[in-house]
């Protein structure tokens, strides 16, 4: 890995080798602009392009203005093979023995507008998210959860190692990292054996986090013309972390016939950074296997489909830290290409700036657990928290954080901190 | 009812008790635009805008950009105390006896340039949707499809009648009435006794028809902050009749856990007028009842919660037109202002635009059926067709028409027609 003439921090996630994008505004500018981050930095890709950071990529001056955009989406439309030339170029003006000194090293002036110390900088949603979709393909997930509601023997649907399960989600509701999250109100079947079932209205009492990656449409396809598997990677643009708020007891009353819905749909947190596809693509590993065939619309050629990413969960409470899983990414049974002929099987139009969820990532033991509901057994075994309490789901005032990382030291390709705190529900 | 200058058809849906709204372009121009819809014409709101249509409207003048946009979110977003002020002035300009005569009816240039007929406007769909919701509050429908799947003593889950079942749907793919519909392919269980159980891939069997009305969100709500019960009226902007195409194979393999996705995904048809809440008014009636009291979020005061639609449901087939169902709006159990109270009270942020679906609406006996599942008892029971033919489910070059209108001739408030044509599904 080349060393950068800024100095970045050897354990920071957006070493040189990263280059994710996001969207940002300060207290001197409101207005919301595309950035990249690099070490404790962003860079401002509007101030950059107006002060002829881009100069030197002549083939990308008929573009410039994606960056003076509020959003990502039209930079994600380009297509892969601009994302790969943008992220490139950036990465060489960063370089310790960069070949385009005079457009940013030496001068000053532009360094002083456009590199902007990211603890001042505040992040937006990246991207205009026209839809949401979520998936399940966390195979060690699925079988847990499945477990504890329907027993070992029929943990997983007869459809799950064919087709990457998913459902629509809401988009209004996806925030970015450091937004807090209110805690949902809503119908609860406070005695489930008790006859007839009568629910009562209260706060969410299990409310719980779902740890997952997902991955943002570049470009789109035109409504009845599906995607095919050997082209799905064209249409990615770039990963985020995402915790998929759940509140589980909303959810055990109201998800038949037709899935979660008000369980879901009150808040998703990302991280505000987008991870390319190219940044990843040295990360790339085997998955889960379903152990048999799949129909050929959802065969790769590549085995290596999935990513090798470390995660984890902490959970701050009374101000103490708390690591409550360690995982990696490639526990997925289906690829973000898969996801994406799938979904695109039946003629559906994806759109620049879709967001597609992998459904919950968790290990096949303890420790590795990416919910509450697999950590705590449904609630029944509390976790031991290092203030003294337990938890068995979230308390008002616990912040959950999320981060990922690939790579060593001094090279991370990680996504930041996908954070929230709980705040405490209306009241009725 | 008072006459009109222009002359209405007696049997339009498009009276002037109506003036529902939409966006159009033209051959002549090809900028989509705002426009209502009367008689056998649409007027063009830009052009009547800039050919000075509102002067006498003062407190108007200030939004009269809303009518320079591509989409009607603008418009909505004022709320429903302009939508009714815009919808009064725009039947004044139309009344026989008109107080503004100079305006429109002796202005024989702006006549001519903002008077379309409506067989030369292109339809669009006429708002921009960020999240598009399907509930399931036609009872009859839901009680029937239970039965099919459960048999009678489990037809209804236990949440039923305690909340408005619902589930997110896909946005991107809401088109409008005219457009075709091309049959999906997909996983499908050819033989569900067997096992293992293994889905083959073809295109869909049981393309199937849902019978609906949609709402449109006008203003929306802050994430975290519930819209009250009281208050939901005030957020909805105007309905329009929908076609909730449904691939019955693929949904049945998929759908277990998380809902219907492939199966709904590829295309949902709505009307391009949209049918303003106040236009509705004198249609309100009593809707199905659930029997006990509703959790207090969803009580509302007036009883009077739905409207009086009269629907129907016709098939065109080599060339011939075939009625399958009559039935009526108020069979619905939940109310769209009990819906979004519903979908918000967990703080889920609705915007301008979001599209609220019914669920499908079905009567209580043969003939009153709002899908093909229904009507033909699964496919086991064809239904014949007027050329000899008989149908389970839809065939390619089949056309569905839905209509639906309150209020009586020379008064109708209707929506037009709700058509598509099936095309092939792609070869593979």
């Amino acid at each position: 890995m080349a060393s950068s003439w800024l100095q970045i921090p050897k354990e920071s996630p957006f070493s040189l080798a990263n280059i994710p994008f996001g969207i940002i505004s300060t207290a001197a500018s409101s207005t919301p602009r595309p950035a990249i981050a690099i070490g404790d930095y962003a860079l401002d890709l509007f101030a950059f392009a107006s002060g002829g950071g881009f100069s030197q990529l002549p083939s990308f001056q008929e573009h410039i203005d994606v960056f003076a955009q509020q959003t990502l989406n039209d930079f994600a439309s380009l297509g892969r093979p601009v994302h790969r030339q943008v992220r490139e170029y950036l990465q060489a003006i960063f370089k310790e023995d960069t070949p385009y000194p005079t457009l940013l090293k030496s001068n000053e002036d532009l360094k002083k507008s456009a590199l902007v110390p990211r603890k001042e900088a505040i992040n937006h949603v990246p991207m205009r998210i026209g839809d949401y979709t979520d998936f399940y393909s966390g195979l060690n997930h699925a079988y847990n959860v499945g477990v504890l509601f329907r027993g070992p023997d029929n943990a997983l649907q007869p459809n799950y190692k064919h087709l990457p399960v998913g459902y629509h989600g809401r988009a209004s509701s996806v925030i970015v990292s450091g937004q807090p999250v209110r805690r949902p109100n809503g119908q609860i079947l406070a005695n489930p054996a008790a006859t007839p079932k009568e629910p009562t209205f209260s706060p969410c009492k299990k409310l719980d986090i779902e740890l997952e990656l997902a991955v943002f449409v570049g470009k789109g396809n035109k409504l009845g013309e599906p995607i095919p598997i050997d082209q799905a990677e064209d249409h990615l643009f770039g990963v985020v972390l995402m915790n998929d708020w759940s509140a589980r007891d909303i959810q055990a009353w109201e998800y038949v016939p037709l899935g979660p819905f008000n369980a879901k749909n009150f808040a998703t947190t990302i991280t505000p950074w987008v991870v390319l596809m190219d940044a990843l693509e040295p990360f790339r590993t085997q998955g889960l296997e379903p152990g048999r065939p799949l129909l050929p619309y959802l065969q790769e050629k590549n085995k290596e489909n999935v990513y090798d990413i470390s995660l984890e969960v902490s959970l701050k409470a009374n101000g103490k830290d708390n690591k409550i899983a360690e995982t990696n990414s490639k526990n997925l049974l289906f690829s973000f290409p898969q996801m994406l002929a799938h979904h695109s099987i039946t003629g559906c139009n994806m759109n620049t700036g879709d967001l597609l969820g992998s459904g919950t990532i968790s290990g096949d033991k303890p420790g590795t657990l990416g919910s509450f509901l697999e950590n705590t057994n449904g609630g029944k075994n509390p976790i031991k928290l290092a203030d003294g309490s337990e938890r068995v789901f979230l308390q008002d005032g616990d912040e959950v954080v999320l981060r990922g990382a690939s790579g060593k030291e001094g090279g991370y390709v990680g996504f930041g901190d996908c954070a929230a705190i709980i705040t405490p529900a209306p009241k009725f």
